[in-house]
């Protein structure tokens, strides 16, 4: 379908929008009238500039406070349309979004606003303009969609219909059933936003409301669905506004945009064709429309590699792991004869050691090493991940493993993914009963923890979960888990939020390994000395005031320095972690029994604090 | 009165929250429970700590989820309670915040969990511990004030009492009434916050909820002042967590903290003492309590000079202010003789440029000139405003004025303020029509804002108002004046939120002269080619619309690039802008007509992307 964007969904100046918006390869823009009036362009540049790239201007907005007022206060604000209208004239745009009023002369009347409706739209229609009416979520009298709808059909004017916002439609807690009976033309313009956790309560007020479909947790594509069920054909057009939009880059913004967009298509169809739930497919419904269609999503997702960046002669870090249990492949140097790669494996867990200097991807990984510079991503047989992320415009480009070529890309947090590297095997030697990875996690800045959303959620599948928070000594961290219907690709996002000026590291930082019988696997660590982090005492005692565990078990856990968690079905985690190494990364070890799903949250505060205390090995 | 705050209003290891809140002066903390679980210390060694620091232990909070929950589960979270009351043995503390639960076993009977509060209230007394219950303005059944206060009336134990929170009491819409007739033994302990613009509405949801009392709108010391008269003795401390708390300098959070309570007292004083509305005065009700006094804050603070730290014989800004029409004194020099020191008049506009590489304050400001270094502000006679700095541990230091010494601080924005400087007198030359200052603009950090109102409340006694938000081309603006009861001292408080890595520059941006006939001065300044901000002829088109002003007017606001607003009562602003000079600072020239007593906020979008499309000077 055609694509488009509101201007006011990018920062920058009008020029820089317009270019980053055509860069990211969307058909139109919204333009925001408040970006026409800054603008030194003028109206007429604007236009051929928008032209020049290629860009239609499906809609002029908002024109504010124009129906639903006293009379006298109607009068002027008509005036005021008409201006507009010239204004629209020269910008050559058509279509204008006219939004429930929030003036102080507004007035709760249905009738009268449909009569003003009406009255705006026979001068619209003078121009051969059209008008999509919107029901913003705190209009003072019309904030719900079907309010809007009525006004919509009673003015019942071939030029004027009515804007579908997802936002203010969900965000009301209306659904896709407002839409039902709705004539495909009545529905004058679509404009989508996703939203975090939009909740009234206090504790979860967030500064960012908004966001890019399937960032966030309203059912967009229900409401999208709904409306090219309608026989809806103008635009899907993006009306994000965001504290982060407006401090993001605008190019990184417009290509966010745009996958969130292909994506949305992406799950219309494979919802309309039945392919994640064949028992709901509807194909009667299916409307005729061209839809996105790159290879599917890997079913079950696995990091197969995970490449360490270490400074050559770094015999620390190979300590460090070793201390673990890992044991380097005879040599020193992996099978494919590259120098300076050591594969380090314990049981199922494979890390490599990469020395090497020339490694190309990774300029702004910054050069300090050690750091995880790439993972390797393995999908199923039927997936094609470097063509999946070419169609969603993720840049691919060659990469190295070992002597090998591979395809990569890199995720917004800066870390290389090889998208078909070779799965390195589990350790013949030994098993000491560790596994692989049960979850990765990445540190991320805020303004950017939607866009690695973004790419693990469109690239891998990964099905992004709510946001936890917690107290960080330094400031506060939020989580948020991703994961795969099936496959063992859990991704943790460790979003900071620091004081200014405290630098944070972004990129993987937390390698998180299954393992059977972890109080054995403790005993065998704390006897052969591995530096592990330090859980204070008064840790055990909260433990037992608030879970109650057997009084044996609790003085094994409180001796071994291991953390424990249990949900309310009775399943348990058992956890330990090492400090950071160099301020980059740490690994945890679990062990989770009768089914505990969770990450162990009741235990984040203790694990930062204790983090920020221990000096890094 | 005795002062406190709550660990969890600091950032920071528990170690640094003490010695941060010691080194404020703070009597004493309330201890989170989470800081003593993450702590290494352990409990006894926590005591100890307080203790060496001067600090009592005056509660221990919070126990959640204690009381209101059906019989099964209140028997395990009284089991918890039993463990959590030992470590208070283990910390000496005797006095513990319950608060209403969240828990989903919580049940909506409050003979229940007044039966259940009693229970947990005997066990406590076997301790000799109190407990103080209070309505989160979120729990489940019980959020309001009232229902806390009926729930310990029913529990009716002596060691039992209501906890006053002014965030929940106001935060659900309750206000110093819902005290009324209540006995100040039966308050067990006050905990006090502000917040920002609380509001329902999705437009207005802020990171920010919590603040220090007088940062945010709500009516703090209504409710404090009401336990007070009602005969509560008990600590007043602070218990605010907010996103900025976290992130901030546990030091500068802890002075800021201990301000926000030697102000609130100042005005409880001034309040029970008639000082600010004599007709209201209640001497009767003036409780026996010591209550912080310092000399009064100016009736009518101004702003007498600004002195701009520029290179040696930097001529571009001399220029700069030439071509706006200021004069140099004769000699270049000021009659205090001091070298380097170059004063610049225009009608009542003093500016003073100073070379001098020794200004000792000005580490701080960022050694690239030329940049507004201090300011120098008076008060009347009977402000004494170095010794109120110091009352409110402003740190007050030695400065220059000229060769004259004088005494000053510093705003968290890193201003030199001069506390007893000399005011320069106007131009004795000509006079062509240039005022005052009208206001003057602060750019500040986010982080540092709250701190910055601090700043010009507590020790200048201005007002603060609602924040108001702009869109800026790298990211937004959030806009809050401060302004005197008299007097015109008017502060703008620039937040610039901005895209990290985007350098910002902190201390004073603007400075906004008032002055007669703005049209006629900007002919003058046009016909000078003076450079001045350029307007988009857009604006002009969009004023039209907006305002339909005379078409005559219009076009020459249009010709000359002046800016025009028009408030709802008829009153007129006519400004204009200079381009940025250096990135630093910029000068606004202005007119209000017929009572006009905004700042232009229509056309701030206007003027920030005009400045960033327009190179410094």
């Amino acid at each position: 379908m055609r694509k488009g964007i509101a201007t006011v969904s990018i920062s920058g100046s009008l020029d820089v929008k317009l270019e980053a918006i055509a860069a990211a390869r969307f058909d139109s823009v919204e333009l925001f009238d408040a970006d026409v009036v800054s603008s030194p362009l003028g109206p007429e540049a604007i236009a051929r500039r928008c032209a020049d790239l290629g860009l239609d201007i499906d809609l002029f907005q908002p024109l504010r406070d124009l129906v639903g007022l006293t009379p006298d206060v109607f009068t002027d604000r008509l005036r005021f349309a008409r201006a507009k209208f010239e204004l629209m004239e020269r910008l050559g745009a058509t279509r204008a979004l006219v939004c429930s009023a929030v003036h102080p002369a507004s007035v709760d009347d249905p009738d009268l606003t449909a009569e003003q409706l009406g009255a705006v739209g026979a001068v619209a229609a003078e121009h051969g303009f059209t008008l999509a009416y919107e029901a913003l979520a705190w209009g003072t009298h019309v904030n719900r969609f079907g309010q809007a709808r009525r006004i919509v059909e009673k003015a019942d004017l071939a030029n004027v219909g009515v804007a579908v916002d997802t936002f203010h439609l969900l965000a009301r807690g209306d659904g896709p059933e407002a839409l039902a009976g709705l004539a495909g033309d009545r529905i004058a313009f679509v404009q989508i936003a996703d939203a975090h956790g939009l909740s009234m309560d206090v504790l979860e007020w967030s500064r960012h409301h908004r966001c890019f479909p399937g960032q966030g947790v309203l059912d967009v594509e229900g409401v999208v669905g709904v409306c090219v069920e309608a026989g809806y054909r103008g635009p899907l057009s993006l009306e994000v506004f965001s504290d982060i939009v407006r401090e993001a880059d605008p190019r990184d913004t417009a290509r966010d945009a745009m996958r969130s967009l292909l994506h949305l298509e992406e799950q219309l169809r494979r919802r309309w064709d039945g392919v994640d739930a064949p028992e709901a497919s509807d194909r009667r419904r299916r409307p005729r429309v061209e839809l996105f269609d790159p290879p599917p999503a890997p079913a079950a997702p696995t990091v197969d590699v995970v490449d360490l960046a270490v400074a050559p002669g770094d015999s620390r870090t190979l300590g460090f792991f070793t201390s673990l249990g890992f044991t380097a492949d005879e040599g020193g140097a992996d099978t494919s004869g590259a120098p300076d790669r050591t594969v380090l494996r314990n049981g199922e867990a494979v890390v490599v050691l990469d020395a090497r200097s020339d490694l190309e991807l990774r300029r702004s990984a910054a050069a300090q090493r050690p750091h995880v510079a790439a993972i390797g991503v393995s999908g199923d047989a039927e997936s094609d991940l470097p063509a999946r992320a070419q169609a969603l415009h993720w840049p691919v480009v060659e990469a190295t493993e070992g002597a090998r070529r591979v395809r990569a890309t890199r995720s917004p947090a800066g870390v290389e993914v090889h998208l078909d590297g070779q799965p390195l095997a589990a350790s013949p030697l030994a098993d000491d009963g560790w596994g692989g990875l049960d979850h990765i996690g990445f540190a991320i800045d805020t303004d950017r923890s939607d866009a690695e959303v973004s790419f693990h959620r469109t690239l891998l599948g990964l099905r992004p979960g709510p946001v936890s928070e917690f107290i960080d000594p330094a400031g506060r961290l939020r989580s948020r888990v991703l994961q795969p219907e099936a496959g063992s690709l859990r991704v943790v996002l460790n979003i900071a939020v620091r004081a200014p000026g405290v630098p944070t590291w972004t990129g993987v930082n937390q390698l998180a390994y299954a393992c059977t019988d972890l109080l054995d696997r403790a005993e065998v660590l704390r006897g052969a000395g591995t530096p592990l982090l330090p859980v204070p005492d008064a840790y055990y005692d909260d433990l037992a005031a608030r879970l109650d565990p057997d009084p044996a078990l609790l003085s094994r856990l409180r001796r071994l320095g291991v953390l424990y968690d249990r949900d309310d079905a009775g399943g348990e985690l058992f956890h330990l972690y090492t400090p950071l190494v160099a301020g980059r990364f740490y690994v945890e070890l679990l062990e989770r029994r009768g089914g505990y799903r969770g990450f162990g949250a009741a235990n984040t505060p203790v694990r930062l604090a204790s983090q920020a205390a221990t000096p890094w090995l």
